[in-house]
């Protein structure tokens, strides 16, 4: 697996990416076309994300429930813009138990549509308000390009759905949940995202406006990490999910929807990533810590394992592999967990024995200036240093590629310039034309509207015209 | 929700089911056919179940990983058992992204086939094995008389899917398997299930040998609650899984598959419930106490809530549903948290703030035996003293139910008999005739051979010829 070298970011990031992917063991293409296969390894780290996202959620007062992943095709035609942003991409079941079926069924490539019908059928008065249900599931929507993580037919995600008797509480779950969000991918993932409002032409199909959470991979390039949206009464109406208000009058809710997917794992892979492979986040890596004895014969072996077994009864609190193999050298073991991005590694010799020491090595650190000795003594708390220390590096390391690669672009020209390595912020009419024209010169799509940056005005960057919004562009997953 | 009257167990056990089912707001009807929406408070139980299963995988070496869940229609035809077994409970995407398909896709029913092409593709040599993986999802058997949670289109499980050197190692894997589901059922769920094999007739489509756990629901019938296959070779060979021995030669891998479902919860209602409603084991429960404040003004009110804070506090180790809905009355509230089931009740009222103590209400004893006073000093400790109480208390009444209504079947005639309010376990030649007959003429299937009864031998309860296998006979869900 671990054998050949990877192909460099420089050289081709593309490239680079798919070999991390399937070299890390984290996924594989299966016989099903745009499917993928999650392998343990990535499976692993998907279950950390959901672990940390999943408290975070029932934090703010979500549960989780289940809806069937097949949906009625004349559900869909109920919203229009949905239908429309939807349709192209669906799978269609015809036939179930031997029959062709009266009405065919679409495997759900989001659950707006049935879950609606349900609240409409549960949801009767103000008291049964707000209503906070959160789906993890798979969904599915037909891929002509499809990349491992970024792009597949089927992925992984959570859906949360929300209906709310204001206004005001559906824009304030929207933006809460953009919040957490915001702070998992920061606090847990290392990825300094952006925030903010998309535009007209980029929000999701059926929604009055949708948040997005923006990051910069390693190329560059934006991946959308997470989005949120206020549905207004959109769905509630074309559903009619209606309560009954205090004052006995019969109104629509108003709803959210918000989703973050196994794409997560494809940002995680672009923000940290080196030629060297993955670089894990400490918080949400399946190994912590790998250790590797090492030792030249019997005599060795047996006092070398003696003090391993020592130094891992110290390290019960984290997620330690130990790689125990015999018939591979340290060398390749070392190479291997370093494609596969653990964070620390710690090596064992006789030597260590003796000093009563173990050699770490940082895995976001190349060679030796990553490398120290510990002492075996209170090793736990050296090691809990050291994890959030390269917890706390690589997400300096992201925040500053990412400000270094953002410009701000005045003319045309810059805007151009930018784009091509990096991400341009600038004034915007706010017009789709314009947009559209931008697109089709450069790549570059609307990524959000930095909440922060909202202030003042401008001429708009492509058409010169007056411009109130300060939007970023650039090339994106 | 809980206004009327359920209907009893006695007069109607099914319509008791359905009633229970949704009034206890587990899951509720979809409008796609046959599948089920699992309400926040049945996915709720089904989390921790989840939980504590997949902690046991762990345990015993077992890794999670995630496969496709559209399969190609010609891997179903590669195992002649499996495609016959399978083929009329199929859901059939036809079309995706607007297009016919070239080829078909099936919704999967379980993914021996899937997962065995890719083992087949990772499988190289005898070091890669044994290879243990298990997958939680979702998958879809066509059903025409659809039950919440015991028969739906749709339905959540995992299923573990291992591949080994040799039988023996395989049929360990299934043997121990199968001992963790009923390990979990018994100390979990409460569900004193029996082991054993499976006939021929009713065995895995595909499998050597299927083995499962049966529990018996509280009208006698049995549900099978979860199974574990020896594969043989079978998939193996239909999918090429291959691996290089110690001493160079290639051999076909040994494969086995295991899995439990949503119908669980079916199992846990009907085993504990009663004509109150549900009546949830303690370590399964989503809330496994309830605290009902009482009081009749503001300054009681101000009084008691004062009390309920410290009783929560000392609580934090359980999961505790405090319902302080002003809109409703004590007595209602007591009724709809038994018909959920909630194990534990504490009611919490001036004269307790007074006498510093709690009314503790069991469930799982109705009306004044189930109700004494706790102290509310040292809370947490009689609180966990009186869950395990529940706790063993129904496992023990639910085993003497069962060993009250399995009796042994000398004679055909007895068989009809047991058969009608209980299960027959009775000598079997073997034959799939008189399982048939047995079928035609009683209801009732063969359920599995209890390992431990598997000793001398008799005449056929049905033909009268010489038998060696004695299994158990009942209806069944």
């Amino acid at each position: 697996m671990a054998e050949e070298k990877l192909t460099s970011q420089k050289e081709n990031f593309s490239e680079w990416y798919n070999q991390v992917v399937q070299r890390a063991d984290l996924a594989d293409y299966s016989p099903v076309r745009g499917c993928m296969v999650v392998k343990p390894y990535g499976w692993a780290l998907w279950e950390n994300i959901k672990a940390d996202l999943d408290r975070r959620f029932k934090e703010t007062g979500h549960v989780n429930a289940a809806f069937p992943m097949l949906i009625p095709m004349s559900f869909f035609e109920k919203e229009k813009d949905h239908v429309e942003g939807f349709s192209p991409e669906l799978a269609v079941v015809t036939h179930g138990g031997g029959q062709e079926l009266e009405e065919p069924l679409a495997v759900r490539p989001t659950s707006e549509t049935i879950i609606g019908y349900m609240y409409a059928k549960w949801i009767k008065s103000w008291r049964d308000l707000p209503v906070k249900i959160n789906q993890w599931g798979n969904v599915m929507r037909w891929e002509m390009r499809p990349r491992l993580f970024l792009r597949t037919a089927e992925f992984y995600w959570q859906e949360g759905h929300t209906a709310h008797a204001t206004y005001e509480e559906a824009q304030e779950e929207t933006l809460q949940m953009l919040n957490v969000y915001a702070d998992f991918a920061r606090s847990m993932a290392a990825m300094p995202v952006l925030k903010g409002v998309k535009s007209e032409t980029e929000k999701f199909p059926g929604a009055v406006n949708t948040y997005s959470i923006e990051a910069m991979m390693g190329d560059t390039k934006a991946l959308q990490a997470g989005t949120s949206h206020n549905l207004g009464q959109n769905f509630a109406k074309a559903f009619d999910i209606k309560y009954l208000s205090p004052n006995n009058s019969l109104e629509y809710c108003w709803t959210t929807s918000w989703g973050m997917s196994t794409r997560m794992i494809g940002g995680i892979i672009m923000t940290h990533g080196d030629d060297n492979g993955l670089v894990l986040p400490p918080r949400l890596a399946p190994y912590q810590i790998v250790i590797v004895p090492i030792f030249k014969n019997d005599a060795e072996k047996s006092v070398v394992m003696e003090c391993v077994d020592k130094v891992m009864a110290q390290l019960k609190e984290f997620r330690v592999k130990l790689d125990d193999r015999t018939e591979l050298t340290p060398g390749f073991k070392y190479h291997e967990w370093e494609l596969r991005g653990v964070p620390l590694r710690l090596e064992i010799g006789p030597k260590d024995v003796e000093k009563n020491s173990v050699m770490a090595a940082r895995r976001d650190i190349p060679g030796k200036p990553g490398k120290s000795f510990l002492s075996q003594d209170n090793l736990a708390d050296q090691v809990r240093d050291l994890l959030e220390t390269i917890q706390d590096g690589i997400l300096a390391k992201a925040e500053k590629f990412r400000d270094e690669n953002i410009h701000e672009a005045n003319t045309y020209d810059e805007l151009k310039e930018i784009v091509e390595h990096g991400w341009a912020e600038a004034w915007w009419c706010g017009d789709a034309a314009c947009e559209a024209k931008i697109k089709a010169d450069t790549k570059a799509t609307t990524r959000c509207m930095n909440f922060e940056h909202q202030h003042g005005h401008g001429k708009c960057v492509c058409c010169g015209k007056d411009a109130e919004k300060k939007i970023y562009f650039s090339k994106a997953y």
